[in-house]
C-alpha cells in the first residue's frame, strides 16, 4: 500500500479553507498533516466549522514553515491576497508543492496585478515560478507543476465556456460580454453590509462593473488560447444565494457554421474532462445541477451572427478548493477525480 | 368634490390582480367596483388573498359585459394571454377605456404576435385600436387613448435604459445584447416544478434563451425609438427572489462621448419622469431600491467603446399594475403619480 | 382645515426609523419635521435609503434638544437602548409627546430592567412617566398618555393572542411556552456574523433561549392582564426571512369549554381591534398576509386540554414602526387606522 | 475481496430517492442494482436528476419483483405511502431485506395507521413483521431485523432528543409541546400552492396542528421508551428553506437535578451513538450544521421546572435516505457509518 499524501492548509477559517479541509478529509489517498490559522488561542477545527465536529478533529497551529515543509508534501494556501505573498517566499524550494487558491501568483505581469488589486507585488521574484491551474485548459503544465495557482472562481467557468471558440477563432475577440451572477459566499465569510442578510435577500446588484480584478486574468489567460489579444468587459452581480455562479457570455461570431456544429465542436472538446458537461442545445445549466460538486456545466445557442455561451460552477468547489484537489490530483499523478467524485 | 373614477378588474387571482385590487383599494381617485374572477363559486377578493382582509372586502362575480361597461369608467384585463382576446370584443366601443396587462395587444402586427406566442391572434380587428402604453416613451399617446396594452415586464426596464441612447443614434443597432434576471413571482401563481421552491431556491437558470416572447415586442418599439430595425439578443434567468428584474445590457457605442456626457443624456432624458430614477455613475441600481414601488432605477458604465446600462424594477408594480395605473392616471387627466408614491 | 401634526423622528438610519419615515411621509395629518442621524456629515435621508429617493428628500440634522422640541408636536425615538436614556431626560416636560422604540422605558422596576439589559438603568426618575402602549390592551391609558414605550417585536404578537384567556383566567399561568420564530431584519442593521448572508440563508437557530430581554417585558404585561405572576418560557428563533414573526403559544386549560367557544372569546375580544384579525378554525396565520401591515393575525388550536395559539406580525411594523404610529394616531385623536391601511 | 452488497430502490423520482441513489452511488460496501421508477418510457437515472450526470447511470427499469428479488441483496421502498403497501407483498419472505421509506408500516397497529393516515391499512398481514428502524433509540432490533420501518423525519429528531430524559422518568409524560419547523423539500417534489416560490418564499405558517401523522408514530414509539403512555402535542411550522428540521420541545421536569446533570445524562446517552452530538450548554443547534450529513444534533436547557430540548436534522439525509443506509449498515453488519461519513 502506497503512502498517503501529506496535505497542509494554511489558512482555513474561511469558507474555501472549511471546503479543502472537508473534502480532503474524504480523499482516499491524503492525510490531513497541520491546519494553520491565525486565531489566538489557536482552535480545533471543529471549533471553527461545527459542521465537522465527528468527521475531523484537528488542532490549529500557528504558521511554523519548518514544520509545514517537513511534515507536508503539498500545501493548500487559502489566504487572502497580499496576506499570500508576505508568507509564500518562506515556502519556494523547499521540496515541497504549494497550490495557492489566492489572486496573488496568477498574473504573469506584476503591473497587471497592481493595477488589478491595486496594491504593488512584494514577491514579484517568485511570481514566475506558478502555473496558472485550470486542467481544462493547460492539464500538461499542471502535471508537470510544483506551484499553482488556482484560478478564481469566476476566470474558471468563463474560461472553459470560451476556449473552444476561441482557440478555433470562431468569435469576435475584440468584444466579449460576460454576465455574471455569484451567490453571496464568493464575498467571503466576513461580515459586510452588502451581505447582510436583510440586505441581499430579495435584492440583486451589479457591483465593480468592468472593473473586476476577475478581468484581467481572465483576459491574459483567453489571450494565450486564442492567441492575441481577448477583450472582455465583465460584470458581475451579487444575487441571493449562498453559493454557485452562473456565467452568460455573449459574442459576435466570425463563422457561418450552424448550431449543431458549433454545439459539436463544443461538446467534442471536452470528451476527456471528466468534470465538464455539456447541456444538450436547448437545455440551460443550471446551478443547482453543480452545487457541492466540482462540475462545470456549459450550455450554449447560437442567434443569428451572435454566441451565447452559459456556464454554472459551485464557486467554492470547481471555484476554489475542489479545483485545487483536481490540480493536486493531476501534480501527484492521482485520478483526476479522485475524492471529488 | 368630482367624481371619483369608477375602476374593474377582470382576473383577480393572479398575482398582477391582485397589486391592481391593493392599489386601486388605496388610490385616492378611484372608486372599485366589479372584480370579475373565474373562480366558481365566486370568492370575496379577501379570500383569494387573505393579506385584504380589513382592507379590501368586495364580493367577486362574474364576467358580465353588459354590467362592467355600465358600472366602470375604465377597466382593467388581467387575464392570461389568448383569453384576453377572446373576451376583449365585447368590450370595445363601448364607452369604457381599458387597458390590458396581457400581451395580446402588444404587437402591431398579428403575424408578428403568432411568432411570439405559438398562436394565432383571434381579434386582429382590434388589434390596430390599442396604444402601447410605456409613458416613459410616448405619455403623450397615452394621454389620449381609450386602450392601452400594457408592456410586459421585461420591455418595460430595458425600453427606459436604451431609449435615450436609441433615439440619439449613440449605439449600434446591430446587436444589442440584454441579460435580465427576474424574480419567480413573473412566472405567474400558478405552481409548476420550475417555480416548486426546493427547485428554484439556490439555483438559477436561463430560460427561453434569445426565444422569449417579449423580444419582438422589445424590438418593434424600439425599432421606432431608434427610426431603424433594433436587433435584440435578450436572455431572461429564473433567480430565487419573489420579485423584481434587474436588466443588464449591453452595446457597442457608436460615439466618442466620454462617460459623464453619456450620464448626463441618460439623467436629462428622465428629468420629467417621476419614476425613472439615474443612479449617479459608480452606483449599480438595486432591486430592493425599487420594490414595492413604480420606480425604474437606470444606471450606466462606459467602457471603451461599449456601453452597460443597467435598470431595475418590481416586476409586479412597474412591470404590471403599478404601470397600468400610471396609465389611468394619465388617461384621466390625473396627477401622474396619485395613488403610486 | 386643521394643522398637520408636526414629527420628528430620532435615529433614522435603523431599520425602525427607515419605516416610520415611509409611513409618516404617506400619512395623510402629519408633516415630518426634523430627521435626527449621528453620522457626520448629516446625509440626506435618500441617501441612506435609495429606496426613498423620489419620495422623501429631507437634510437629516444633529441631536438639537431646543430645535426638536420647538418644531415638533411628537418625536418618535429609534435610538437603540441605553443611549434613549442618556438622552430622554433633555426632551422630558418639554410640551412635546415622545414614543419610544427602544427598551429602555417599557420595564415598571428599573433593577428589573437592569436584570434583562444587563446593564443599570440611567433615567430611573422618568421610568414611571411612560405608557406601555399596546393598544389591543390597553387602549385608553395610551389616549391619554404624553409618553409612550412602545412594546418590543415579539411582546406584541405574544400579548395579544395571550389576552383574552389570561383575562379569563382560562389557562395555567404557570408554565406557558412560547415559541418564536423571527425574520432577521429583527437583529438590526449592522452585520454580524450571525446575519451573514451565507450564515443564515437555509439555516435556523435558537437564541437566548429563555434568557432574552423580551421575556421580563412579556411576564411584566401579561401578569397585570392575568391579575396574577405568569410564567412564561420564551424561546426565540433566527429564521432565513427578511421580515415577519410567527409566535407558536402553548398553555393548559383550566376550562372544560370546547374549542368553539374558546375560539368565539377570541374572536369577540378583538372586534373593535381594526388591526386584530382572528383566522378561522383550522386555519394558520402565515406571515406574508400581514407583511408590510400593521396587522396582527391569530389562530388557535385546542388539542385535549391544551391550548395552541399562533399569532404573526410584520416586526418592522406591527412589532415597532406602525405600532408607533399606531400610538400616535390614538395619542392625538386621529383615527386610529390613519396612515396605516 | 469480500462481494458487494446489492441494492435496490423503487421509487427513484423523489427526493428521498435521489438522495439515496447519490449516498449508495459512493457507499464504499454496496453495488447499485436496479432501480425502480414508474415514469413511462424508463428514464435515466442523469435524466430525472442531472445533478448525477458523471456520477451515476444506470437506466431506470419498471417494477418486475422476481429481478427485483433475484437481483438484489437489500430493496429500498422510497414510495409514497398506500403506493407502498399495495406493492409490498410481493416482496415479503423472498430471501431479500427490505428497508421502506413510507409511512406504511411504521405503526403497530393497523387502526392507529387509519387513523393518522385516514385510509385503511391493506397489507396488516406483513405488518408485524417490519421493525421500527432509528438505531439510537433500538439499534440491536434492527441488527436482526430483514425489514425495516424507516422513521419519518419529524419523529427521528424528536425521539432522539427525548429519549434519555423518557427512559429515566424525568419528564412529565402527559403534557410534552413539539414545535418543529421544517424546510420545503420535506413535502415532496410535486409542485403544490403552499410550495410556490413566491408563496412560502418570506412566509412561514403552522400545518396538521395537532394533527399531523406523525404525532401517533412519536408517541407510539416514546411511550415504549417512556414504559408509559407519553401524550405530544405536535405543531409542525412550514419555514422558508429547502431543507433541514429543526425541533424544539418543551416539557416539565419530574426531577430537581440541576442542568450540568441533566445535561450530563444527555451526553452521556449518546456516547456511543457516531450520529448524535449532544451541543455544549449554552448553544444552540444549527440546521446549516447537519446539512447534508446524517448527524443529529442535540441541545437543551433547564428553566425553573422546565427543560427545553433542541434537535436539527437534515430532513433528506438522517430523515429518511441517511437513517435507511445507517439501518442497512447494521443489518449487513458493516460500520455503522460507511458510506455516511
Amino acid at each position: 500500500m502506497k503512502n498517503k499524501i501529506r496535505a497542509s492548509i494554511i489558512g482555513v477559517t474561511g469558507y474555501a479553507g472549511y471546503e479543502l479541509v472537508r473534502l480532503l478529509a474524504g480523499h482516499p489517498d491524503v492525510d490531513l498533516a497541520r491546519l494553520v490559522s491565525r486565531q489566538e488561542p489557536q482552535p480545533r477545527i471543529q471549533d471553527i466549522f461545527p459542521h465537522l465536529r465527528g468527521v475531523c478533529d484537528i488542532q490549529c497551529s500557528a504558521l511554523d514553515a519548518e514544520a509545514l515543509c517537513r511534515e507536508s508534501d503539498v500545501i493548500f494556501f487559502a489566504l487572502p491576497h497580499t496576506v499570500t505573498m508576505e508568507v509564500m517566499p518562506r515556502f519556494i524550494d523547499r521540496g515541497v508543492k504549494i497550490i495557492d487558491l489566492s489572486g496573488d501568483y496568477r498574473m504573469d505581469d506584476a503591473d497587471v496585478y497592481q493595477a488589478a488589486y491595486k496594491t504593488s507585488h512584494t514577491d514579484r521574484e517568485n511570481l514566475g515560478k506558478f502555473v496558472y491551474g485550470l486542467p481544462e485548459v493547460n492539464a500538461d503544465r499542471v502535471t508537470n507543476a510544483d506551484y499553482i495557482a488556482n484560478p478564481g472562481c469566476f476566470p474558471t467557468g468563463i474560461q472553459i465556456a470560451l476556449k473552444p471558440f476561441l482557440r478555433a477563432g470562431l468569435i469576435n475577440t475584440d468584444r466579449i460580454f460576460v454576465d455574471s451572477k455569484t451567490g453571496v459566499s464568493g464575498g467571503g465569510r466576513k461580515p459586510k453590509p452588502a451581505f447582510h442578510y436583510p440586505e441581499i435577500n430579495e435584492n440583486m446588484l451589479a457591483y465593480k462593473v468592468a472593473e473586476h480584478q476577475h478581468e484581467p486574468e481572465i483576459e491574459q489567460e483567453l489571450s494565450k488560447v486564442a492567441g492575441r489579444d481577448v477583450d472582455i468587459i465583465f460584470v458581475p452581480h451579487l444575487t441571493p444565494m449562498t453559493r454557485g455562479i452562473f456565467n452568460t457570455i455573449y459574442a459576435e461570431l466570425l463563422t457561418d457554421a450552424d448550431e449543431a456544429a458549433l454545439h459539436k465542436a463544443l461538446a467534442d472538446e471536452f470528451t476527456d474532462s471528466p468534470f465538464v458537461r455539456v447541456m444538450p442545445l436547448g437545455e440551460s445549466p443550471q446551478i443547482k445541477h453543480v452545487t457541492h460538486t466540482n462540475f462545470c456545466d456549459v450550455g450554449m445557442k447560437k442567434k443569428g451572427k451572435n454566441l451565447i455561451l452559459m456556464s454554472c460552477i459551485d464557486n467554492l468547489i470547481k471555484g476554489a478548493s475542489g479545483q485545487a484537489i483536481q490540480n493536486m490530483n493531476l501534480m501527484f499523478g492521482l485520478n483526476t477525480v479522485a475524492g471529488l467524485i
